[in-house]
C-alpha cells in the first residue's frame, strides 16, 4: 500500500489537511480526483448505502464467502448465488432442458436424466423447483449434493457438487404434487419428500366425492446411496397419510435425530368447488383455527418398512399403509396454529418451531415434552384416521407473537431466530431462551422463505440473512408486467439490522435456499481426465481419443468418433443417406481450464456443451435431406468461428 | 441529511476530531459504530474498490440509468441488465421455452410463436442468440421493440418492449446459420440478417465438392411493420453473395444511409477435411491477408426486388440474383484485412472501422472515398463472381495499429472510439481524429464485444463501456467445470478508465448487447385492459371475464371458462373423460401490479404465466386418466397454496 494511500485510510495522519477533509477524506482520488463522497452525494447515496456498498462489493478476482442455492421456482432449475456479492453464478439446468449446458438438446446422458423424469405418458419438460437442499454429515452441510423437488411433477433431483451438474430425476407415482421436500436427515440416509394437494393413493383414480375414502397424503423417504451419487429407489418407501394437504418438513437431529416433522393445511378436508357455489379452497382449507404437526419417526418407519408383511405396493412404490403406521407408532400428530408453512428444528434439535400464516405467532414445540407424551401414551384423541394426537399443551413450549404472517424461520449461532413475516412485510429478529422479539427489519416486499449461512444446520454461522420477497414491484426498472421477485441481503451481525442489497431474480420464482460456506465445495476445475463421462463420473474407455477420430457405417448407422480442441473438429464432415441413424462419439481432449466447446447442428435441435475433459454421445435419425452446418458454440479461441463443419445429409 | 451526516460527509468540519481521521471520517455509524473505512480494510479492499463499489452500487428502490439488453447465446433467450448496478433484472424466453414465462408450455400463443421457429421438420426448441438490435428512429434507439437472432437456426426473433416478450420468429429457408443480423436500418425498416457458413442456395443438396458452384452467401433485408409489430415476410427479401463465410455487418447511416456493411472470412472458400489430411477450416479459412467487405446498396436493393423480374424464389422466400445484385450495382467489395469480426459505422455515418482479428489494426474506412470510387466506376478488378473490388487504398482512409486481436468498436460522445482486443485481452481507447491510441486497459478474459450506452447509434452517451469477457477462469467461486462469462463494467469518464465491477452470467453465453437510456422505455406495469391477448396486444372480446365462468362440453370437447384471482380459480374443478379435448379460456382479472398467477396442471407439462389483464388458451388432449392438481405457480397471496383445484380424467 502507498504511503498516499495509508494516509488517506486514517492509518496515518501527515499529510491531510482541509482538502481532504472537504470530502477527499476517504479514499478516491484514483486518477483525475474522484472521491467517493462526491460520487456518493452525485449519486444520491446516504451513509448507509455507502456502508452497504463496501459490505457487498466484491471487487475483480474476489471470491465471495458463501455459496446460495435457491430453487428456480417455475423455471425448473437451480441457482448458485455468491454472497454477500449476490452475483448469480450459474443456473443449474435440472427439471427444464438447458441448452447452453447442453442438458436435454441431444446429449444422451442428458436426455436419459430428463426422459426418466416423464410420468403419466407425458415428456414433461419443465418443472416447478421449490426447496433445495444440501447434503448433510452429522447435521452439517458437506457440500457434496444437492437435492432439489419439483412440486408441479412430485419429483427429486440430484446434482453433483463436483461439476454442479444433475445426475438424476426419480419420480413419485403416488403423489399429485409435492411440496414437502427436499430435506435431508442428519446423515443424508434419506430424502424426505412430502406430498402437497391429496389424490387417490390405492386405486387410479375417484372423483371428489369420494375424498375422504380414497385420497391420500403421503411422505416419501427417498434412500440415498452416496457411493454411487444416486437414490435408491429399491429401498425408498413411503408413508400413507390422511388426506391432508401437506407443507413444508424438516428433519430432527440431536435429541430429535430419527424423527421428522411435516406441516399440513387443509385438514379440513375441504373439497373447494366454488363454481357449485361451495366456498373456495381459500375459505374451506383455512376454516379450522390448528391444523396438525406430523412427527414422524423415519427411523423405526425404514425398519418396518424393511419387512415385506408391512408394506402395500402402489404404481412400483412400497408404501407403509397408514394403519400399519398407527399401529408401528410411526406417526403422531399435535396441534398447530392456522396454515403453517414453515416447521424448522432448533440447531440443538431441541425444538420445533412452527409459523401459521394466519397467526400472529410463532409455536416452538418441545421435544423432551413430545416425547414425554409419546412414551406416556398420553393422548388427548386421535384424528378420523386414527392417529394419536398429542395434546397442544403437552408438546408445546411457548408461543410468541412475532407479527403478521410468520412463515419460515432460520437461525443464528447466538442463540437467536429469524422469522418471515408475510403480510407486514419484514423479518423479525427473536431469541429462543426466553422467547423475546428483538428487533424487526421491513422487506420490500411479500417475504416468503428466509435464508442464514448454514442456517438450519447443527452449528449456523449468522452473518447474513437473504429474505427471498415475492414482489418487488417498485424496487428496481420496470421490465414490463412480469415483474422479478426481488432477494434482499440484510447484515444480521449489525445492530439493527442492515439492509445491504437488493437483488432482482428475472429468471423464475425462487422458493426456498441454503446458504453453505463457500470452502466446503471442491468442484472440479476441469474433468479428472479426459474422456470423461459425466453420468459415470469415471473415464469412458471408449470415448474417443485422439488419434482414433473416425467414421464407421454399420448397415444404416453412422458412428463418429469426433474430437474437439481449439480450433477444430475432427472429422469435419459428417456424411449420411437421408434415413440413416447417426451416433456422434465426441470428446473434448482439452484440459485447460475453461476450454469448453459446444457442438451444435444446425436445424436438428442438437447442441451439446463439452467441459474439458468431457465425452458424451449424440443419436438421431438424419431424416432431413440437405446440408447442415456443426460448429462450436462457445467462443473458444480467436479462430472460434472457424471451428466448424458439415453434416451432409443425401437424400434417398 | 441531518447535521451528523453532512459533517461526516466534509460538508461541515465542527466535531470531526482525530477519531473521525483516524477511520471514521467517511460515513459509518449506521448503528453500531460500523465505519465504511474499517469495513474496507477487513474486507480487503483497495482505493479504487471502495470508489468502484460507490459508482455501482444501487440502494434499494433505485433505477438504472441504463438498461442493457444482451443475448444469451446459446441458452437461446435475451437478457435485461441494468447498468451501472450489473443486475439481472430478467431473461427473455425467446428461442427456448421458459416455464416461469409460460413461455411454451401449452399457452397457445406462445406454442404458436414457437412453432412457427421450427424448421427442417424438426421441433426446434433453443437457439443460439447472437445479436440483439433495438429498434431505431433517425439513427437513435426509440425503445420500441428488440430483435435478436439465432445463429444456429437462422431465425430472427421480434420482441415487444411493451411486455418484454416475444412476439414473433420468422425462419429463413436459404441460409445454413446466420450471424449478421440483427441490425437494422436507422428507421428500422428492414432488420439486417447475413448467414454465416455457406450451404447450397438453388437446389437442396450438393456435397461439398461443388462447394463454389452450388454453395452460396446470402443477406436477408427483413422488412418491418411497425404498426403491426410483426416482420412482413411478403415484403422481405434477400441477396445472393458468393459462398464466403458471412461475418457482422452494420447499416450506414448520415451520409452513408440506405447502406450497409458486412464482413466476410473464408474468402479462400476452404472446404476443410482434416479427416482427409486437408488443412483444417481454421488454417483454410484464415491462409489469406485479406477478405471482403461487403458494400452493399439497401435501399437501391428493395427497389430493385419490387419488380418480380429482378427476383427468383427459393424455398418461398425471394431472392435477388448474384449476377443481377452486380448488374444492378447492388454489391461492392473492398478488401478488409484478415478474419474481421465487426464493422462498425461511426456515429457521424462517414467511416467503417473493420477489425480484423488475426492484424493488429483497426482498419477505418472513408464513405466518401468508397462513394467516390463506385461513383467513378473505378474498380481494381471483380471476384471470381463478378463483384467489383474497389482497391484498397481507393476505400481504406487510416490505419491503426491498436493491439492483439482487435474484434468490435464501440463510440461515445467525445471523438473517441473503443476496441476489444480479443488476444491481449483488453479493451483499447482510441480517438478518431487523428487516428491515435489513447489508452488501453486490461480485462479478464477473452474478451469478444463490447457495449457502450447508444454506443452504435447516432448519438452515443459514453460514460460507462462492458466488456463481454468470454472466459472468466479465476475471477469468481468455481462451479464445476463449465465456467461462467465475465461482464466487466468500466468506467470511460475516468481517466484512465476504471474497472468498476465483475459481473458473473451464469446463464449462457452472451455475445452482443445494445445499451439504451432506460427513460426511452415505456413498458406496461399491467396489461391496459382485463381480458388482453398478448398476441394480438389487445383486449380479447372473447376473454373469459368475471361472472361468466363456466364449463361447456361440445361433443368430445370441454371448454373451460376460468378467471384467476387472489386466491382462487374459478372453477375449482375441470371433469373430462378420457381422450377429450380440455380448452381452458383463462383470464387473469387482476389488475394489481405485480399480481401474475401461474397456472400449472401436475403431469401434463402445462405451465401458464398470466400477468395482470392477461388472458391465454391451452389446449390439450386428456389422453391420461387420474386426478391432477392444478395451482398457481406464482406466490401471490397468504392464502396462495390454497389457490388450486383438479382436473379430474374418468377413465373411458
Amino acid at each position: 500500500m502507498s504511503t498516499q494511500r495509508r494516509m488517506r485510510w486514517g492509518l496515518g495522519l501527515a499529510g491531510i489537511g482541509v482538502l481532504a477533509l472537504l470530502g477527499y477524506a476517504c479514499a478516491g482520488g484514483a486518477g483525475g480526483g474522484a472521491d467517493v463522497g462526491a460520487v456518493a452525494r452525485a449519486r444520491g447515496l446516504s451513509e448507509q448505502d455507502v456502508l452497504a456498498a463496501v459490505k457487498t462489493y466484491q471487487p475483480t478476482g474476489a471470491r465471495d464467502e458463501y455459496l446460495m442455492f435457491a430453487s428456480g421456482g417455475h423455471s425448473g432449475q437451480a441457482m448458485v448465488i455468491g454472497i454477500p456479492s449476490m452475483r448469480l453464478l450459474k443456473v443449474i439446468g435440472v427439471f427444464t432442458p438447458e441448452p447452453w449446458q447442453g442438458y436435454g438438446f441431444g446429449a444422451r446422458e442428458t436426455q436419459d436424466i430428463l426422459d426418466s423424469g416423464d410420468m403419466a405418458g407425458h415428456q414433461l419438460r419443465w418443472g416447478d423447483s421449490h426447496h433445495p437442499a444440501l447434503s448433510e454429515t452429522n447435521g452439517d452441510y458437506d457440500g457434496q449434493f444437492l437435492f432439489i423437488n419439483d412440486k408441479a411433477n412430485p419429483r427429486i433431483a440430484v446434482i453433483d457438487l463436483r461439476d454442479f451438474e444433475t445426475k438424476q430425476i426419480v419420480t413419485d407415482p403416488n403423489m399429485g404434487t409435492n411440496h414437502g421436500g427436499t430435506f435431508v436427515t442428519p446423515n443424508t440416509e434419506y430424502i424426505i419428500e412430502g406430498a402437497q394437494y391429496s389424490v387417490p393413493l390405492w386405486q387410479e383414480y375417484a372423483d371428489v366425492d369420494r375424498y375422504q375414502d380414497v385420497y391420500r397424503g403421503l411422505v416419501t423417504l427417498w434412500k440415498f446411496d452416496r457411493d454411487a451419487g444416486r437414490i435408491d429407489r429399491e429401498r425408498s418407501f413411503s408413508i400413507e397419510l390422511p388426506p391432508y394437504w401437506h407443507d413444508l418438513s424438516d428433519a430432527g437431529k440431536g435429541p430429535s435425530q430419527g424423527w421428522m416433522f411435516l406441516n399440513s393445511f387443509n385438514t379440513e378436508m375441504a373439497t373447494g368447488g366454488i363454481e357449485d357455489g361451495n366456498p373456495p379452497f381459500e375459505a374451506g382449507a383455512s376454516a379450522n383455527d390448528m391444523d396438525y404437526l406430523h412427527i414422524i419417526n423415519w427411523e423405526r418407519a425404514a425398519e418396518v418398512a424393511a419387512d415385506p408383511a408391512n408394506v402395500r405396493t402402489a404404481r412400483g412404490m412400497r408404501v407403509i399403509p397408514l394403519e400399519t403406521a398407527v399401529e408401528q407408532n410411526l406417526v403422531f400428530f399435535t396441534p398447530e396454529p392456522k396454515s403453517p408453512h414453515g416447521v424448522d428444528v432448533t440447531p440443538d434439535g431441541g425444538r420445533m418451531v412452527v409459523s401459521g400464516k394466519l397467526d400472529q405467532h410463532v409455536t416452538i414445540y418441545s421435544w423432551d415434552k413430545i416425547q414425554a407424551a409419546i412414551q406416556a401414551g398420553s393422548f388427548s384423541g386421535t384424528d378420523p384416521y386414527g392417529v394419536p394426537i398429542i395434546g397442544f399443551e403437552d408438546a408445546m413450549s411457548a408461543q410468541l407473537e412475532v407479527g403478521l404472517g410468520p412463515l419460515h424461520t432460520q437461525f443464528d449461532d447466538r442463540g437467536n431466530a429469524y422469522t418471515s413475516l408475510f403480510l407486514e412485510p419484514s423479518v423479525v429478529k427473536w431469541q429462543l431462551d426466553p422467547p423475546q422479539v428483538l428487533e424487526k427489519i421491513p422487506v420490500h416486499y411479500n417475504v416468503g422463505h428466509l435464508a442464514m449461512p448454514e442456517g438450519d444446520t447443527r452449528s449456523p454461522d449468522g452473518k447474513y440473512l437473504v429474505s427471498m420477497n415475492k414482489w418487488a414491484i417498485d424496487r428496481f426498472n420496470e421490465v414490463g408486467p412480469l415483474v422479478p421477485q426481488n432477494f434482499q441481503l440484510i447484515d444480521v451481525e449489525a445492530s439493527p439490522m442492515q439492509l445491504l442489497y437488493d437483488m432482482p431474480i428475472g429468471i423464475g420464482e425462487p422458493h426456498y435456499a441454503q446458504i453453505i460456506k463457500a470452502d466446503k465445495l471442491n468442484p472440479f476445475e476441469v474433468y479428472p481426465e479426459i474422456g470423461w463421462n459425466p453420468g459415470t463420473m469415471s473415464a469412458d474407455p471408449d470415448a474417443t481419443k485422439t488419434g482414433e477420430e473416425r467414421v464407421e457405417r454399420q448397415g444404416n448407422t453412422v458412428h463418429v468418433y469426433m474430437t474437439a480442441v481449439r480450433s477444430h473438429f475432427n472429422p469435419e464432415y459428417i456424411r449420411a443417406r437421408q434415413g440413416d441413424e447417426v451416433v456422434i462419439h465426441i470428446t473434448n481432449v482439452e484440459q485447460t481450464h475453461d476450454a469448453t466447446h459446444g457442438f451444435g447442428i444446425s436445424k436438428y435441435n442438437i447442441n451439446l456443451s463439452l467441459e474439458p475433459g468431457e465425452s458424451q454421445e449424440v443419436r438421431f435419425t438424419a431424416d432431413e435431406p440437405g446440408v447442415f452446418p456443426f460448429y462450436c458454440t462457445e467462443f473458444c479461441s480467436a479462430l472460434h468461428l472457424e471451428m466448424a463443419g458439415y453434416l451432409l445429409v443425401e437424400p434417398r
